[in-house]
């Protein structure tokens, strides 16, 4: 497996992108920083935002477009694109999605809420786990990214949602201001028996994030015909191997697990989004944003999501 | 977790018992000898096949009414139940399935191709994987009751099929009478090597009865979308905890996982049966029994079959 830590990272200076037909140059503004970069890196599976080693890294950014050999794109238009984690990018036309800015939506929350993070919450909880009125679920990383998302939407489908998070600062946040109706420290030494009598009427669904330790004490609480929709396992990533105790208990229970991908799910997406808009205009749907400051902080920022030092969206602002 | 070995088995005499209106009593003729009960005594999960310690052991039958305290049955009928594990027992009427012995269709049959196991294997590859033409089939434990007709069903949809089974015996008849297209024996050295270089073109479903390592063998190994019927995972009934080195990788694949319960499927039991008979009848479908002789090998039979003792079907002839 591959490097993936701040060591395994260096800045470097480069020369301007030309840029061909049908491309534009970007000014990156934003930079998402999300776990499954660092998996990527560690499997080098291409999907996942893996670079070969001494090439630029990749990922989703925010960007401003400074120069277009394409009709459809003008200096100074903002998108949505995948492009090299520098200040100024290439990116071919097509790949671009138009965002603007506004008073209620800042610009990084294309990257989140109501960008791919939240996108992927929508389709985990939605389309996946068919969470509906009444259910149970239970929702890992709650403090997260997607998680964040994920909890309220159960919570605003009028399911009764647990969150799990790590440390009380967190817990107090996806409580009082994520409004779940339960958090839970996993550091806590007593969380088993707290998970337990947090759901007494058991759990229906478990949109997972963090997969391992936490991951097997869920399985035991799942009532028959759960759905599990397997978002993330970041608890893994560094070490992948995992040690299960209660994979035997599914068995014979219906429980369903989808290791889904939003992917499979893109025809649905502009209406989605378009959802999650409505729903912080409206202020049902809250969200934080972790920000680190040049290009020089995203190795340290993809470290900070891995070890858990991020509330919400992490995103690096490239100027 | 409690004690499922012959060692925690005692053969008691016991009275006739009495039965009571809406009751019947049974001659009990076969005994269904099946992984799910060891998990049941070690778990003490009813639906399992759990009893108190101290009380009969029960499981699946094939009888014969003895005596009939309902108007449906009389002494002479062959009868599927789940009863104690005793020579004469009792069995509420309503709980009585009637089957007869035909010359191509004898009646352990109908706790194994025709009963319990040929409609678990149906539900988990038909109706839960949804095998169809052309998909790359592995089916683990291929040489076990339900094993076996997995595979047999998924070569007959037109799919290619893989089985896993232990030993070079096992592999012959898998490959030989069972006809799947192949068969690799998990006890090889390479077996690891033999397994990917066995499907070319990726697993598009994993009918999977075995679990830990093998199972963790194959993740790496699904194509996107690949369906995981997950029914048992009997190297794991032991010792129940599982180290998985690649459960991360289904992340983002689409890959489902159902741990499905026939109970969930049974409106379409009576058809599903039909269908298993046809195949039988017209020698498409191939089944072994092991049997053994008399209430008191059943400890010994039950520890058979979590040893990989067993070929097909094992049942215990009680008289």
């Amino acid at each position: 497996m591959q490097g993936a830590e701040p060591k395994d990272f260096s800045l470097e200076g480069a020369k301007e992108p030309a840029i061909h037909s049908g491309e534009v140059l970007l000014q990156n503004l934003y930079l998402s920083i999300d776990p499954y970069l660092y998996l990527g890196l560690r499997l080098g599976r291409k999907a996942n935002g893996a670079v070969e080693p001494g090439s630029p890294m990749r990922g989703r950014v925010v960007a401003q477009v400074l120069e277009s050999k394409d009709p459809k794109w003008r200096p100074g238009d903002i998108v949505l694109t995948v492009a090299d984690w520098a200040e100024r990018a290439r990116a071919p036309a097509h790949s671009l999605t138009r965002i603007e800015a506004t008073e209620d939506i800042p610009l990084s929350a294309w990257l989140g809420p109501v960008g791919q993070s939240g996108l992927t919450a929508w389709v985990g909880l939605v389309e996946v786990a068919k969470a509906k009125q009444g259910d149970t679920v239970v929702v890992t990383a709650a403090a997260g990214a997607v998680g964040s998302v994920a909890g309220q939407l159960a919570r605003i489908r009028g399911c009764r949602v647990i969150g799990i998070a790590g440390g009380s600062e967190k817990v107090r946040h996806v409580i009082e201001e994520l409004r779940f109706h339960q958090c839970l420290d996993y550091k806590a030494p007593d969380f088993s028996q707290q998970l337990a009598a947090s759901v007494p009427h058991g759990v229906d669904v478990l949109f997972e994030n963090v997969g391992g330790a936490i991951f097997d004490k869920v399985l035991p609480l799942l009532n028959r015909k759960a759905r599990i929709a397997l978002c993330g396992m970041v608890s893994q990533y560094r070490d992948p191997a995992v040690t299960l105790d209660n994979f035997h208990r599914l068995l014979g229970t219906g429980v369903r697990l989808e290791a889904f991908s939003v992917y499979d799910y893109l025809p649905r997406r502009q209406r989605i989004i378009s959802r999650l808009v409505e729903l912080i205009r409206a202020q049902q749907l809250h969200w934080r944003c972790s920000e680190t400051q040049g290009l020089s902080s995203a190795p340290d920022a993809l470290a900070a999501v891995m070890n858990g030092g991020n509330f919400g969206k992490q995103v690096v602002r490239v100027r």
